[in-house]
């Protein structure tokens, strides 16, 4: 390849609505530029990238036992409001109506057609299991399109869906499914980690991600220092607190006329934050309800969610406040509401003694408040955010990063098959709906949060495995000079015989602008060919990692690559 | 490869709603399965087979010189409605609404994308020529979608855009990606044929497509025995005809109470069929036209509506004929009109004398006509499709052939660039609006196109390039006997290291079922493993259009692979 014949345009204006590290070396080193809102064009240089990414994560699909097969972009409403995910969806769903007002949808995920191509296809138990999987454009209608090709609404994916006669067979291909992964993102170079998850939208009984670790990533990760523990927040569970203390103080008013958070009233009374409580208040369906966590804690609205009879939950207004409390917010708490009210207390809060809440009217808090003497026993469910510090429940401490989610597997049981009526027939012919996995990689996505864990001020940092190419050969004036340019093609050509994928910088710029294009677009091995070097037999080699250029002979150069 | 872990199946139903053979083959192969009306599922064994288009294509692109980019397929209605397309493609184009009420379209085709992708991208001539293609889903909303793969509304396809400063280079790459496209169908192994054709929506001043010469291809296709003169009919030109003769009857009325047709008249009359002229009535903006052809022509509406002022015409209605001629369908003619009317003649019409056409008075035609004595000279236009035997303009004769169009390369000129302002500076600082052109190729099509091209009463016969596999080696009874099965692996093993795309059936059907299945999906080789052969040393080897099946030993079977 000579990047003469390659179309590559690198620009050193960064671009005021690139929030992120990624997008702006994406923009800057030319590998996408925007068409529409969250849309975006892949360049030659970045669709490079991106089929390397594909590449890999093809061959360990394949490695693994799974079979490629594609289904539709556009599929029919009908099949989704089988299974209830035409409304579940909601928004993100981008909806489509035909010429003949037939309705259809984007395909966000497939687990639908997957299913209906199951049930067209599989009869037998004897075809089972199989896991078929596809690399295909997807699209989510995202309300606020943003960081590039990080949150783009058309992406590139990898989904898989795997069917099974019986549970354990399942089990076996999803972990089948978290090695693949897992060689996947080696192979790839990228420092990742696997977390238990929330399944979300996509349902089914367990689920885990990978994410790529970085500063910039969207999720924070728990990991416990005890052990291989890992969750995501959405679903991280800190150690159950230990008794509840013995009530001591007893209760009191206290006023609090501007304390309208758990921190300024902990200030104006002195004691610890962990001694006052949050209220939260919140409708369902079946009417109001008071949560309870720590004032030192966060609640977790996807825990919160999960409660029996919290499904869909929304924040309460002022006026709900009113009528179920009697008192606004700031000032709220579980003692002497305006009506009887459902409460809902998170497990350290209900582990707490002598606590302060706020009294139902403006202006005022109560200290020394105690379960079972002054307030019914609550109703107990861990509602909150794991923290930084918390006990681990194997009794390690845990620690929070960031990380940026590019893979996700779940165990689906049946509900699609079931949805869908996909059996095959049992060894003793009968009729069994199939249990079914799935599993995703953002293709797409991994090219930005391998840039996100990877860059310096000079541009992107690629992993050998995801680069443009490995290795660049810089020629020094080109034109002027036919036989450095003749020792360059020389040098391309035994790289290439080594296996390397090399190009030739043969576009004759000056060498400060090629170096820094070089750099800026993430190569990580630049070599540079020059008459100075040519005259002394040596090759000017860097790392794009090191900080300073070796001179090395033919024979040096060539080792730096055996490994 | 071994079949058992490859997810294979075949089926022995024909579908009632499969018309054509290839669609029926692709089922019944299990290639494919649907989805919804012109969404189709591909199997595992289908995506192969469509995989090996798309790889070769991909190659003979890049050899060509050309760098892959993919744009996004929701394309914005602002892009569209800059070059009047959004009204231009009318319904086959689909229409989506995003949640925010913003419009787009899924892409039909990218000719807006590519020139949106060059104005960001390109601002120099020194960037110039530059050919972009990607290989990707797209939608067209067809009306009837049939025919399976053939004619799907979502579908795979090749498109490439080049950019180019001045007219000379467009054409050099539009040569040079006529001689890539040949080079493509010559390597998939195709009976092809490239003909002049008609541009189109998408416009722009040349264009040539590319057919898989079948019998049942939806284009009739024209050829020339004198030279390499071949055309779509659409866009087919005879020789023109010779002088007029001079005019040798007296103008008549003769009776033709129940003759609404030329066959009728000629027959009535005892003359030929190409003494009479059929008149068809059209409406345009301008208003009523009536264009002749002769009696054994058929009227080319591409051509017709070619002529100036009669761009987007319609038939004329009964009324709007009885306005203006004062007759009704079947005694139609130029003569006599109930009032002034524009007469278009084809040009073989225009050469007649002492010809028949209707009265405009029902029961009656007019023999004996001749320009100039009866009627003023006529405006004259090619507007007639070309016909088996007609004289070809280069002195050759013309033959129909049908063809199915896989391909189509187009020079589109500035039409795009300048509705979306794609300019680069020329070497005199000028910004140059520049040159386009646009290539693509119907990959899944092409899956279709070979089956209709390639198949026998026992199935699909695949071209050794296409082939879901080169080689099947079938093992008989694998379970029975473990020496089978290890030769058979052995033989496997020494097929791939030749560089063959070879497979082992050890799937333990029953040989009958294992040959059919084999036959069907049209593996072009089958080696038979037996314990019988081992015992003699043999392999049964047939090729998929051989008759029948030879005995040969370890290195005979070799050398038939080796050529």
């Amino acid at each position: 390849m000579r990047l003469s014949q390659f179309h590559l345009r690198t620009t050193k204006e960064t671009p005021s609505d690139a929030e992120l590290t990624s997008h702006r070396l994406m923009l800057r080193a030319g590998m996408i530029r925007k068409l529409a809102s969250g849309l975006y064009i892949w360049s030659p240089l970045g669709l490079r990238v991106l089929r390397k990414v594909e590449r890999i994560v093809r061959e360990e699909m394949e490695n693994a036992g799974a079979v490629e097969f594609q289904v539709p972009t556009i599929q029919p409403k009908e099949l989704w409001e089988a299974t209830g995910r035409w409304e579940k969806f909601g928004p993100q769903l981008l909806k489509i109506k035909d010429r003949k007002d037939q309705v259809f949808c984007y395909s966000p995920t497939a687990e639908e057609a997957a299913a209906d191509f199951a049930r067209q296809e599989l009869s037998s138990y004897k075809q089972l299991p199989v896991n078929f999987f596809q690399i295909q454009t997807k699209f989510r209608d995202e309300i606020r399109p943003r960081f590039g090709v990080m949150r783009a609404r058309e992406f590139l994916m990898k989904d898989a869906y795997s069917f099974h006669l019986d549970d354990e067979c399942l089990v076996r291909e999803y972990e089948n499914m978290k090695a693949a992964y897992a060689r996947v993102f080696t192979r790839l170079g990228l420092d990742f980690r696997m977390v238990q998850a929330d399944s979300g939208a996509i349902g089914g009984d367990a689920s885990q991600e990978f994410h790529v670790i970085a500063d910039s990533g969207e999720d924070a990760l728990v990991f416990s220092t005890g052990s291989d523990y890992a969750a995501n927040m959405e679903a991280a569970v800190a150690a159950a607190p230990g008794p509840r203390a013995a009530a001591g103080e007893a209760l009191r008013k206290v006023e609090t006329p501007t304390q309208k958070t758990c921190e300024a009233v902990a200030a104006l009374l002195g004691i610890e934050l962990s001694r006052t409580v949050k209220s939260i208040a919140v409708m369902t369906e079946a009417g109001f309800v008071l949560a309870l966590v720590r004032g030192d804690h966060d609640v977790n609205e996807i825990k919160l969610g999960k409660v029996d009879g919290l499904q869909g939950y929304r924040m309460a207004g002022e006026a709900e406040i009113a009528t179920h409390l009697g008192s606004e917010p700031g000032f709220l708490g579980p003692l002497n509401p305006a009506q009887p009210i459902r409460v809902v207390a998170d497990r350290d809060v209900a582990a707490m003694a002598d606590f302060v809440v706020g009294a139902n009217e403006v202006g005022f808090h109560i200290a020394g408040v105690n379960w079972g003497r002054d307030l019914p026993e609550p109703e107990v469910a861990d509602i909150r955010n794991a923290k930084e510090g918390d006990r681990a429940a194997d009794g390690g401490e845990l620690r929070v990063a960031r990380g940026i989610e590019v893979g996700h597997v779940f165990q689906l049981g049946r509900q699609y098959a079931q949805a869908l009526n996909a059996t095959v027939l049992d060894e003793n012919g009968k009729a069994q709906v199939m249990a079914m996995g799935c599993y995703g990689i953002g293709i797409s996505r991994i090219v930005a949060a391998a840039i996100e864990q990877n860059h310096d001020d000079a541009g992107i940092i690629w992993p050998d495995a995801m680069a443009p190419w490995q290795v660049v050969v810089c020629v020094i004036n080109p034109k002027q000079d036919e036989s450095v340019s003749a020792a360059a093609a020389d040098l391309l050509a035994e790289l290439q015989a080594a296996g390397l994928d090399a190009a030739l910088d043969d576009r004759g710029l000056r060498p400060g602008n090629m170096f820094a294009d070089i750099e800026l677009i993430g190569v990580p091995h630049r070599v540079v060919v020059s008459e100075r070097g040519l005259a002394a037999g040596t090759f000017e080699y860097r790392a794009r990692t090191a900080s300073e250029a070796e001179s090395l002979d033919r024979a040096g150069l060539m080792a730096k690559f055996a490994k």
